[in-house]
């Protein structure tokens, strides 16, 4: 996908080398699953082409692909909610990856300013599947 | 996208409703980020079309979309890991929810046989991103 980083291998290969080795999906991304690194919590999912993966990796502040607007962001670029990298795993097949971030400014990672964007925990009902705050 | 689950509504409407409206992309495809119930470690991150997440919900025992086999598949079906859901939690824009699971069987999440799919960590090194086993 990118001369940044070098391509994914088949296989068992892909799980066991010691390269990192992205496998951007169909769209050009891959995944990145956002967790306080004091907490462990999980504040948010959001994706990066290669250009926000090598932004993130040199700079040490989280940099992803919005696909909404199609463009790259810096995560509190506006908000001040900026996100320090401590540290990035990749999964098996490396097309997802899990920073550890500390979060800068008033520690909101969700753009409706709440800490985490998984607010709401899914409960059964009488007429479907409800959301309850979990606030 | 399916007759099982009600349409997303648009902007702020979707942040704050009550009512569970996943929202598929393109693929027909919501992000499952899958804790351990217990630990709060993030075990692996897979994907759910309506089917998967009907039967996850109704079940109580996790099911995703694999999109390199191009079927449902239920987690652990043939290795016995399977995952039985204490909780689902959904994102702002509904496209990501948190399945926290407690692992059966040998609790090994990972088609590798560990428990995370996350067990390497980028690393620097003078020839590009190295991955370094956690374990």
């Amino acid at each position: 996908m990118s001369p940044t980083f070098p391509a994914p291998l088949s296989g068992a290969k892909q799980d066991e080398t010691d390269v990192f080795r992205p496998r951007f999906d169909a769209a050009g991304l891959v995944s990145a699953i956002v967790v306080d690194a004091r907490s462990g919590e999980v504040l948010m999912l959001a994706h990066m082409n290669s250009d926000a993966l090598e932004k993130t990796l040199s700079t040490g502040i989280a940099h992803y692909w919005s696909r909404s607007r199609g463009q790259l962001w810096m995560k509190g670029e506006t908000s001040g909610n900026t996100q320090e990298v401590v540290a990035i795993d990749t999964d098996c097949d490396q097309d997802a990856i899990i920073l550890h971030v500390r979060m800068q400014g008033d520690a909101r990672a969700c753009h409706t300013n709440r800490r985490s964007c998984f607010y709401r925990r899914i409960m059964p009902s009488s007429d479907g599947w409800r959301l309850v705050s979990k606030d």
